[in-house]
């Protein structure tokens, strides 16, 4: 039955974050010949486009064909058929025939001495959740979180948050906690919900459903761009917790729990919340955290951990011939993640390439850095030491 | 069977534009006790945000209850029973409870001396004539111009574009068409398309059918900022020729259709095209156009002529106490709007609140600017005198 539901890795990991290596040239022009993923197709277009960094994102689920049955004995993984593995990387090849070039966290856009930074992204599957629980207070936050968490990674401060919410038939109670979820986010990110939009679209959506899609623009000087082009071997990678599997790999998290026999509103064994509550908790915001270290100097690259995981996320920040050791006994993996493995019988490169693991961002840092900030702030945050940049590419576990 | 799909006309003047009258007094704090729908609840989270306008729209089509039955000789209009009347409006409180103020066109962020000015739109269910049309490579145009239209009214120049498209299975030609629609309307509108999310959404949306959204941020000095707070009694009236419906209005085209008997292969009575394509028509982006008239000054207001219509967004440019006169015969309604009003049997009224009936965009400017203006460019565009600013309030057409 697994190829019925099945989704191939590859697929994930090409355009689940389709935007590729960052930024490490000083102009995007230069990085054409050798990085395929970027280029400018629209630096003609303004002026103010000379430096332009673009980024395009794909959030790509697997199809599901059937459900699956319960409780099957194969292992879950990404990688059966079901869906066509090349349409991700096919749609990127083409984007970037036309359009800007792709790459970093955020778009970076050339303002005087600053750059506009901007992120777009939704909650993808985890929406289906919060209509099976009920739960739509949080979402709102996970939406934000999404897209501020992710400029924040080049040391941009977060001005102003968007919103579009977009039902069959506008339930007011409904958008109501939606919405005030957002404004949580934005009250948690510091940043102003300047705008939004509310489209009632009659035939689009199933009853008692929504899709929401954010947007968020950040400021930060040319000159304190965070970009990791700075960084070593021998840099430190630091791992701030996250308080579950955020809002990425809910589309394997549902086959999960189909073939588990479990319901949302079960507890989570040896926990005190329900699997329901423990997949819905909202995403970390980190951004007052990451602006406060940050201002005190030695972060040269930050990772935003969602869907690919440490395994793909952590590269992406990295110039090219560095690589990353993660000691993996470093942080305790939260419970949800091994409950989700052992009902799943996921193996553990495929849990790491598909969930955050516990830790929802990484740092990288200077070692000087490292003692100051794994210090945690006298107690005030968490934070772990989870490996280090070596030469080579990609990430092994340790 | 007309209660089966009418919508009550309240709600849609109430919300199908819910941000209401636009911004007229130099602290949205001064407009907190008379415009409930102006606050500033986000004042407090950054030092920048003194001076912050906020816009929510809300885009409300009415609910299909059940498909109208064909040829009914009953008259379509927006009054019927059929939704709740109130549901825009309550939403549009609550907001307003928690959430910063509303107003204008486009969100403002106050930035040095600037504003960065920023908007957010779908194009509703135009979406469905692009599924049924298989005409996708211009609902991209239209998604770039309805966010570009809003921003460039307070005289900001657009930056840069970005995206989310969300489906639920990724089929890379049919992605590939309509991203080519978003390059294209941000190479009219010359802004960077800096970043996009395509999101795969299973079961979410039909079989292939998609969600867009986009986001546009512009930017304006602050003292060039257009907010229409020196428009007076006798202003010119300048409108400017839309392509046709735009991206409003298609929830009562889609029923129009329905009972008329036609079909989208069926050509348009009159005109050499056939009803899908001059449905489909992609939304003028009047950018560049509206940035060349501002440059050379006497432009007082802008109105985005969207839904509502000349009724609901003329006034919402204008300074409290003043009203406008619409001469009717001004211009020369277009073949598809006579056609509409004809095969769904819709009064004047109805239609003037629903449809741009021909003007896109509405320009209040001084005498001695509407001269210059009216000339067209030495007939480089067109432009009609369509009316003027009165004492009063409302829109009355003669």
């Amino acid at each position: 039955m697994s190829a019925t539901f099945g989704v191939n890795t590859e697929l994930s990991r090409c355009v689940l974050r389709l935007i590729g290596p960052s930024d490490h040239s000083p102009s995007p022009i230069q990085r054409h010949s050798t990085l395929p993923r970027f280029y400018n197709g629209f630096l003609s277009l303004s002026a103010a486009s000379e430096n332009l960094k673009v980024t395009r994102r794909t959030r790509i689920s697997p199809r599901l064909l059937s459900m699956p049955t319960n409780s099957s004995s194969e292992s879950l993984t990404y990688r059966d058929a079901g869906v066509d593995i090349d349409a991700g990387s096919e749609l990127v090849r083409r984007i970037a025939k036309m359009a800007p070039g792709i790459g970093g966290f955020g778009g970076l856009f050339p303002l005087g001495d600053s750059y506009l930074v901007a992120g777009t992204d939704g909650v993808g599957t985890k929406l289906k959740l919060a209509f099976e629980t009920g739960i739509h207070e949080t979402i709102g936050i996970d939406l934000v979180a999404m897209s501020v968490n992710d400029i924040v990674t080049s040391g941009a401060k977060p001005l102003f948050f968007l919103d579009y919410f977009a039902t069959s038939h506008l339930d007011v109670d409904l958008a109501e906690k939606v919405i005030k979820g957002i404004v949580d986010g934005c009250q948690q990110s510091d940043c102003a919900l300047l705008g939004g939009e509310t489209a009632e679209m009659p035939d689009f959506y199933a009853d008692g459903e929504y899709d929401l899609s954010g947007f968020a623009v950040g400021i930060v000087k040319r000159d304190s761009v965070i970009n990791g082009n700075d960084i070593v071997a021998g840099d430190v990678l630091v791992g701030l917790p996250s308080s579950g599997v955020h809002s990425n790999g809910f589309s394997l998290v549902r086959r999960v729990l189909a073939r588990s026999g479990f319901s949302l509103k079960d507890k989570l064994p040896g926990e005190d919340v329900s699997l329901g509550e423990a997949l819905m908790a909202p995403t970390v915001i980190y951004v007052k955290q990451l602006l406060g270290l940050i201002s005190k100097g030695g972060i040269k690259g930050i990772a935003h951990i969602t869907g690919g995981g440490l395994t793909d996320n952590i590269p992406r920040v990295f110039p090219k011939g560095l690589g990353a050791v993660i000691h993996k006994n470093s942080w305790e993996v939260p419970t949800l993640f091994k409950w989700i493995q052992e009902a799943g019988k996921i193996e553990d490169a495929e849990m790491r390439r598909t969930f955050n693991m516990g830790i929802g961002m990484v740092l990288v840092v200077s070692q000087e850095a490292s003692n100051r900030i794994l210090e945690g702030g006298g107690g005030a945050y968490k934070a772990y030491h989870i490996g280090e940049v070596v030469s080579g590419e990609g990430v092994s576990y340790h």
